[in-house]
């Protein structure tokens, strides 16, 4: 839930005219337009503060609202959305650093904090072991997340003049990027959760 | 430092164009107005998220979170500025209220932060008795400061067409109810926290 509502205040700033300004959001009007601007901006600024309400309420270690504030901060989405709006993710290598921020973060917190959730059952070398792993699998689950769906849209994309995967490797190499990563993923998890390896198999269907 | 950050972030979204469109911020060029919107508003959310990450690195009890997230949030600052929007607040009970969500929950959350420090010095029992003690002290010193704000920026919020205690109560009136906030204020505090005393006082030198 936390996550989610991290998730949903970037969504709202994230459609403001300054950044994205995007009408939609779900097929449907998105909240600054909706309501208005300032409502948008201090809506999803309750919601970011929110998150870290409920979250303190779970009886998680600390740990939790670390992961979180990182995911969502700087180092994290936060992080890769001001790469994004300077928009000089023109190769490979400064896309998917954007995108390891700006969407492989958040995919990494939810994990850990799925993980976090059994801190009282399980021993502190099992937490790191397993911490690591999720790490490594969540890299390149989130750039195969994001390639798929620059392959989706990229007939959108390409009038909107944005750089994406499909434009920089085009649609064959952008494929091959994908089932590396895929491959990547499902490696990480060393045959364990088995739940993960069919959510990845899973978003390359198209 | 967590709430200074917190407080950091709601200035850089309150000078937008969308809320109070300030194109300064103590003396100098307000953050929009140096770099763009964007930047503001995602450097908001960044300091936001990096309060809470800096909070989980402190030790404290979960409730700190919780405390931060609470003052910060709807229940707090959030709401308040949602009323401010508004602008329906065109007395003296709808301008208090706005002003205990806006600034005074943030006042109060400094104090219970300020409290949980000695969580482990001091027991249960007292940590409950000087908590609710600090938030009746909290309201009454918010809303002094919110008092003496508006009588010394008097003259700007009139050309602004700004409701405030000073145009709602006029001088006079303005004095009185910062006068009865004072003692009050004093009062909660029941001989102790002298420097909270001190500081109480000190606001009101014009």
């Amino acid at each position: 839930c936390a996550l989610e509502l991290i998730h949903c205040y970037s969504l709202a700033h994230d459609d403001l005219p300054c950044m994205d300004n995007s009408d939609l959001r779900r097929g449907k009007a998105a909240c600054h337009v909706k309501y208005n601007e300032a409502i948008a901006l201090l809506a999803g600024d309750c919601l970011h503060s929110l998150a870290f309400a409920i979250l303190a309420e779970c009886n998680l270690p600390a740990a939790a609202v670390r992961i979180l504030a990182h995911a969502a901060g700087a180092e994290g989405m936060g992080g890769g959305q001001m790469l994004d709006l300077q928009a000089n993710a023109k190769d490979e290598p400064s896309l998917r650093k954007m995108h390891e921020l700006k969407t492989g973060a958040l995919f990494n917190g939810a994990l850990q904090l799925g993980l976090l959730c059994r801190a009282d059952s399980v021993d502190e070398e099992f937490l790191q072991k397993e911490s690591r792993r999720l790490q490594e699998f969540a890299a390149p689950f989130g750039r195969l997340f994001q390639i798929m769906n620059d392959i989706r849209d990229a007939a959108a994309d390409s009038e909107l003049g944005k750089t994406t995967y499909f434009t920089v490797l085009g649609e064959r190499g952008a494929k091959t990027l994908a089932n590396e990563a895929r491959e990547e993923a499902i490696s990480a998890l060393g045959g364990e959760y088995a739940r993960l390896t069919d959510l990845t198999n899973w978003i390359c269907k198209e």
